[in-house]
């Protein structure tokens, strides 16, 4: 996961930045972990409410990356042993450059203090040495104590955090820095789940590590993070997706070859566009480029935040052939929240060569199909004396051609080449058989497409995107607009007086039967629990008054508006699950049932109680 | 978690089992992790079908332990810095036994080889001396290589995965051994969120890792499992809770005191008996054992196969003052499912103790209470001279008086204690104040119930309690009889014909819209589905027919008895959701629809294709 550190079309605003943290570990949405013992750079934990909002997220991603286009979901280790990240490269190239200040002796991630230092946008791509001159060059300070870098080594630091299994000095083994390869490891057994049949997909969810040299920004750079993976494969010589569903699903790119004119803007253009005019190379890409457009969308992130950037060269993980990564602006930065890789055969290879089991699928041919096969046997009796020393290589050249070219050996005699010498060899000393046989297909490397999710930093964006403040006499109050559909608290229900409490509760009851995620609260005035409901983002609030006893109405309010509208106790459920769906808005209830008040900020509602 | 090995009422089968780990492994349950790669001994990758399992039974358990219950859920880092460990007592006590065979190097658990050989039960409280005393005695030799075990030392091995934060040498850090830590190590927070009211109830579910000397008999002892535990911080001066919901609820009991009595037949007794007769000391622990009994039963746990047993002491974890294992017999063992612990005040005050903030909870007092406080002020300079080198101590004396018992020292001399000499000191010499205040509450370390369950341990249970086999017709048939409610597939749905593949799948688009998890099959004759759905426990078969488009009716199968019942198309959305709820069973449809055929089992249905 990389940050492009280049500057958003708005400013950063700090102040708004630290409320937002601020909130979030005074609400229960986040906040670092063992706080009692000073923390722990990187580790976050999730409250009450923000382990409800990532929950929602991770069903979201769940019912649109899996359910609904028939992928599978398996549930694999976070440790895995060392000989799966040597055939996955991790081992080798997962690493970030280190450089250490000789004074203090904190350690920095050199890339990003030379982006931040000289006029470079990316420099992850760049050799550690060039690095090395860049911080002398442009007299690169220690962030911490403001020593002078240069002439530091630059060194590579693997992210993966190592561990020892077993008893003793044990095995070694590595918290997974992506839940990918507990996927690929495991191909033969998936593929003989999915009977061998291409495309099928395979979905996880779940902790991925990286040691990060410099954690920061809270939940947006973490060691500890949690992923939402789909690895498709697909057969590379198969035909695509149906790209009907997405095809007209808007997408604003920035691909490689704008950023290396210059451009930063994105453009905006469709899935089917992009395809059509070879943007986006790969359709299987291109498809689910469309459903994490549509799907960020009805999580929340405001579209006008949101992009799709092309990798450039250097800036892609060893193992992409392309990948287009879905970022949204935060505080002014662009924040990486997905990759869409193009994976090729790469993985599967890896472990093909390393690993002793099948890590290809068997492609039936439409029809079986009959091959010639031609196979010699060179008469070393006679190949011998002729040519010494080189007639073993004189007869595997004759075994190689007569798979290469076998028309060679119906002459007479056949030249062939051995360290530079040409020997020309009767074709009566090999003896050449064809034998035909009958192939019903083949074997294949299934090619990967990878839609990566991160899921902390989607909770982030939806948390920013969503935060609103404003003065209301003096006051200032802050509220989160959280879509319905991911708001930890769909609805909390209030009883006015003490008289309502029972028929309050009642309602919470059969909400909470219902399956709605609901909060009941009588402490306070009305005005107060409302700005508490408004500060977690619980999009609606119901309000049960003495009316509700005579007619069987509650008061209904919206978060966004502070609206409300007066509906019977019985259309409850069916009114908030189509709110939550999306099946319907606030004002289309406006338009059905009778307004009350003119909004509860200007006109506050009554304090029965007092505080 | 431990394992208990004395031997369950029916005795082990061990191709049965075999069978059973090689039907997950074929149909995607479970299988272990990295096969290719040989694998790593304790780690275990859930497939598809596993997964699914799995997941139903976390979303059980949140649904009744902490929706049901009104206790908040957290999502914690697994990785946890050496100071939380220092403090919560894994690091100097979460071992267990190691032997080395000096042969052939395999590392055994020394107390299961003790178990296992010797005649003891639980060997685990038992000295490393002990150990080594009995593996002399009793001639216990390495189950690898048969070489003698006498004379090896045993020695403590502590089971937490290390690794390294940050760059360099980093700082230890370790994956958690239990949810439990990431939650009282927040307790500042999180007590914060409940406005510091008793009793509250956090819950987490995920990840915990031991580093198991000998993992074995596939996932019930893993190296890396799920957890879903709820910390449940109340009062220990307060009230119990509220048993009536659970009062009648059954319980199979085996206290510490019957197991010392050499007894080892649980006897049946329900919640509000074991509570008056004071078998379960602590309300809370028996009201959650209530829950625990129901929910297991509501899952598929066979209920004459699951009991709970009370630790004995040794047995007990270094944190608990009682504890009380869910245990289910599986394949003639009692394995332990989850713990009931009362972990009293141990680890608040241990976190308070080596921690900065505060880990306690103001109490208010229900009225105001007016304390004196008497303090005093020794006049050096008169006791300097008297008593000379012991006059600091003197003073130091004369104070603590002052707390413990102030009337002393309104006489006119008092007698202090200083290293064995008694001092009468004049109380002239001695300013005594009195400071009346008004005290509104006090500071509470909350006591700790935990209910702690394992998930990989449930789900094994599952597919042991329904896994079913018999013979027709020559051929060995497999069956799941999972519960609706957990069943990975809820219902199949078959064309009969390829006329009915349309129609078939728009059912399953109308039953997957409405949240069911339903599979299409349409490959091979209808009895040869019915098997496929049987192996993996699906409790329902929907097959369209030719008589479907005229009557608008369908098949609908039972996986149990295999009757089928003639259903509307209509009625299949309202019918599946009463079975999965357990609103209805099988039989009332029978009661209610016209039944079909006899089953398949004795008549196959028809097989209009082949295969």
């Amino acid at each position: 996961m990389t940050e492009n550190p280049a500057p958003a079309p708005e400013g950063a605003d700090v102040d708004v930045r630290e409320r937002l943290v601020e909130l979030a570990k005074r609400r229960g949405f986040f906040f670092r972990t063992a706080g009692a013992y000073g923390g722990a750079a990187g580790f976050y934990t999730f409250g009450p409410e923000g382990a409800a909002l990532k929950r929602a997220v991770e069903n979201a991603w769940r019912d649109r990356f899996a359910v609904a286009e028939g992928n599978v979901e398996i549930d694999a280790p976070t440790v895995l042993p060392e000989p799966v990240f040597e055939a996955s490269g991790h081992l080798d190239t997962f690493d970030d450059m280190l450089v250490e200040c000789a004074d203090c002796g904190t350690s920095h991630r050199a890339d990003h203090l030379v982006e931040d230092h000289a006029d470079i946008e990316e420099a992850e791509g760049l050799p550690p040495e060039e690095i090395e001159s860049l911080i002398r060059d442009d007299e690169v300070a220690c962030p911490a104590c403001g020593a002078a870098l240069s002439g530091e080594p630059v060194e590579d630091f693997n992210l993966m955090f190592e561990t020892a299994i077993g008893p003793g000095s044990g095995s070694p083994g590595y918290l997974r820095p992506e839940t990918a390869q507990g996927i690929f490891v495991d191909f033969p057994r998936l593929a003989e789940y999915a009977r061998g049949q291409l495309p099928f997909g395979v979905t996880q969810i779940g902790r991925a590590y990286r040691n990060e040299i410099s954690p920061r920004r809270s939940i947006l750079r973490v060691r500890e993070l949690t992923q939402a993976e789909l690895e498709l494969f697909v057969d590379p010589e198969g035909g695509g997706p149906d790209l009907a569903g997405v095809a007209d699903a808007e997408l604003r790119l920035l691909s490689a070859e704008a950023q290396l004119d210059g451009e930063s803007e994105p453009y905006e253009t469709t899935v089917r566009e992009a395809v059509d005019a070879g943007t986006v190379g790969n359709e299987w890409v291109a498809y689910y480029l469309g459903v994490a457009s549509e799907w960020y969308e009805s999580m929340g992130v405001d579209p006008d935040r949101l992009r799709f950037r092309q990798h450039v060269a250097g800036e892609r993980a060893h193992y992409a052939v392309d990948c287009w990564d879905a970022e949204s602006e935060v505080d002014g930065d662009w924040v990486e929240l997905a990759g869409v890789a193009d994976r090729g055969d790469y993985d599967l290879s890896k472990h093909r060569e390393h690993a002793d089991e099948r890590f290809s699928v068997f492609r039936q041919y439409d029809e079986a199909r009959t091959v010639e096969r031609t196979d010699v046997d060179p008469d070393m009796s006679e190949l011998g004396p002729r040519y010494g020393g080189d007639a073993e290589a004189v007869a595997d050249e004759l075994r190689a051609l007569a798979g290469r070219d076998p028309e060679t050996l119906d002459g007479e005699s056949v030249t062939v080449t051995v360290d530079g010498t040409d020997y020309q060899v009767d074709t009566g000393h090999v003896e050449v058989t064809t034998e035909t046989t009958t192939e019903t297909g083949e074997h294949v490397v299934p090619h990967v497409i990878e839609p990566s999710f991160g899921v902390d930093r989607l909770v982030y964006t939806l948390l920013d995107h969503a935060y609103r403040e404003d003065e209301v006499e003096g006051e200032r109050r802050t509220s989160l607009a959280l879509d319905p559909s991911v708001a930890p608290t769909l609805a909390a229900v209030f009883p006015l007086t003490d008289g309502e409490r029972d028929r309050a509760e009642a309602i919470v009851a059969e909400l909470r039967a219902e399956g709605f995620a609901v909060e009941y609260d009588d402490s306070g005035n009305i005005g107060r629990r409302y700005r508490r409901q408004d500060e977690v983002g619980t999009p609606f609030c119901v309000t049960v008054d003495p009316d509700t006893h005579a007619d069987g109405t509650v008061t209904l309010r919206d978060r966004n508006t502070t609206e409300q509208v007066r509906v019977p106790v019985d259309a409850l459920v069916a009114l908030l699950a189509a709110l939550r769906n999306g099946d319907r808005d606030f004002a289309s209830l406006a338009a059905e049932y009778p307004v009350v008040g003119d909004g509860d900020g200007s006109a506050p509602a009554p304090d029965p109680g007092g505080e």
